[in-house]
């Protein structure tokens, strides 16, 4: 059983994934697709390269990963497809793919060109359907990747917020805003001590401190705690976070220790 | 082949849901997964229980059924499997599973302690991906209940508003309100018999009369209809009975008959 | 291994999806079932036709197409299942399967009426999970169609607005807005030559030229391209049409060669 995952700004309202996967199936009946979400919001290729990278990992050696936030379909970008040590990614070469291949030791990276892999013609508009998922399908089933097209050197490579270590803080910034108003920082887990007394601070404003989880605190109170994707969260136990205090992606927190 | 449902308040525009399934595919491969739903409002133990409540029933015996709205998750709330006569539950001792368990023959309740059936680390924040989707696809795999933790006599239940029958009238009240703007009620479908004339009243206010569908009505006219779930519902033919009468969870109803 | 495909109004925050993919996995354990939305305006029967009849082409031979947008449930509406030179489609005969229908060859269409394909007690309010789906289930099997009723000859048809060609423009309508805001027009792409000078107008109002793809104009500027879907469609490039213009379904528009 071969596992393809499916990542886009497509939305479930139209018939776009549905269509993706009847691409896929008639190429690789046997397969498993997994969406892992379809409401990146329109072009937001940051925020679908955070969710791939927090989710890909989880899935058995093998798996196929498609992440299609294109918002310059039929334009010139490119179209790759890379192999890592445990997995393969397809996509438009935009840095989609490229917070998750951060983490991954690469093996290789194919342009996607022979159009024999593809579904005939190809749309200048819905390259998910016609270019992305026969491929993912073809690389389930076997297709060397070095098939599709010529190997090339890097990608595109989205630029990442490196948080910045000070005497007495750490300074870091919101990379993503989940469901539930979690403001998920960018200072990994790792350098937080939950038995410190440490607090999260916006600009002098103080908003929490950080504590092991939600319900470390009362309920309606914020609390910062280690997160599932392995970095600090800002959260309110049974509240938004977000809304409290208007957090967006980008907005500056820091870390203080007393 | 082995089916697992999952029923959560995650929601779909982030990575949550699909990080589970990853989980659950790399410990029981060929497991069909199937979504009940993810947009429960988040922390609505209350809508969870009664999502499920509403479709356990109609999956193949045998059928493992997670369910987790978990505002607890991380503190000292425990975590629970149950087989029944007929399925498995699993997910947090919160009630969640109390109104689908209310309807099953009980046959043993665990709690889930033995980490060697969880992803490790276990994160403070998630044990959705981290305990419930892995002992689903264990249990999935034959896993006998008892090597996941101790028994336990009983678990949380959540109450369930009785309706009380009065000499010309059944009072009761609104337990969900569906996407249509169904306002469904805990009277139960065979309590109602649409061949006589009934009026749904809430206070003093008439709002329609008993029929047996939708379509009974004219078209933007009020009726209610015993309901797929069970229990009687009252809507609004081509329209939403939620929003015309402003019903919500826990507004009072009445079946009056003349 | 069998296709089931299903669009429904139901949307995804109840159980109505998930409880019918419960009766399908019963009768059809092996079955692949795959979403093609769920978030079809409730009751907006033609929207359905128009989702499903842009993917259902997708789908390998012998694929069986659910579709519920059934406001007449419980009346006496009656319920189809058709069969065509490569698919099976099943559903309320209301118009929801007729644009798909109209690009298929058919080969019979039959009524359901076979109480024992059924879940029993059928219910008043949803057919999908008790009528459809099971259906579904039964002739992904290979249950003969002619065993779930009576042979009918037609089928209700929606009007498709066919567009007006005159000598120097093509009077078209929006027929589709799809996540992105791009409008959809009933003009073919075959018709369209993106080489030579084309504009779109609503009424005298210039919209924009047509051009090959998305990105053929700066960011923030419209533009009309041939769509995926086979229909020439209006665009913003990384913004909405339908925001920017207003376009709705049935705004009227026209192509004008200079």
């Amino acid at each position: 059983m071969q596992i393809i995952t499916v990542t886009t700004d497509f939305g479930t309202q139209d018939w776009f994934v549905g269509t993706m996967k009847g691409v896929i199936l008639g190429l690789a009946p046997r397969a498993a697709i997994v969406d892992i979400t379809h409401e990146i919001p329109p072009r937001d290729i940051r925020a679908g390269a955070f969710a791939l990278a927090a989710s890909y990992g989880h899935f058995p050696k093998g798996t196929v990963h498609v992440a299609v936030i294109d918002p310059g379909v039929g334009s010139a970008r490119k179209a790759i497809a890379v192999q890592t040590a445990n997995y393969f990614f397809v996509g438009p070469d935009n840095g989609v793919l490229s917070f998750a291949l951060a983490r991954e030791r690469i093996k290789s990276v194919h342009r996607l060109q022979k159009r024999n892999y593809f579904l005939q013609p190809v749309s200048h508009t819905f390259h998910g359907r016609d270019i992305f998922a026969p491929v993912a399908a073809h690389l389930s089933r076997g297709v060397p990747i070095r098939k599709f097209g010529a190997a090339q050197k890097g990608f595109v490579r989205l630029p990442w917020p490196q948080p910045c270590v000070r005497r007495n803080r750490i300074e870091g910034e919101v990379v993503f805003v989940d469901r539930f108003g979690n403001a998920i920082s960018n200072i990994e887990n790792g350098r937080v001590n939950t038995r410190r007394e440490l607090e999260i601070f916006t600009g002098r404003k103080r908003l929490c401190q950080v504590k092991a989880f939600y319900q470390s605190v009362p309920a309606g109170q914020a609390v910062a705690v280690p997160g599932s994707t392995g970095f600090l969260e800002i959260a309110v136990n049974g509240g938004s976070a977000a809304k409290r205090f208007r957090l967006k992606i980008g907005h500056r927190i820091s870390i203080c220790w007393r």
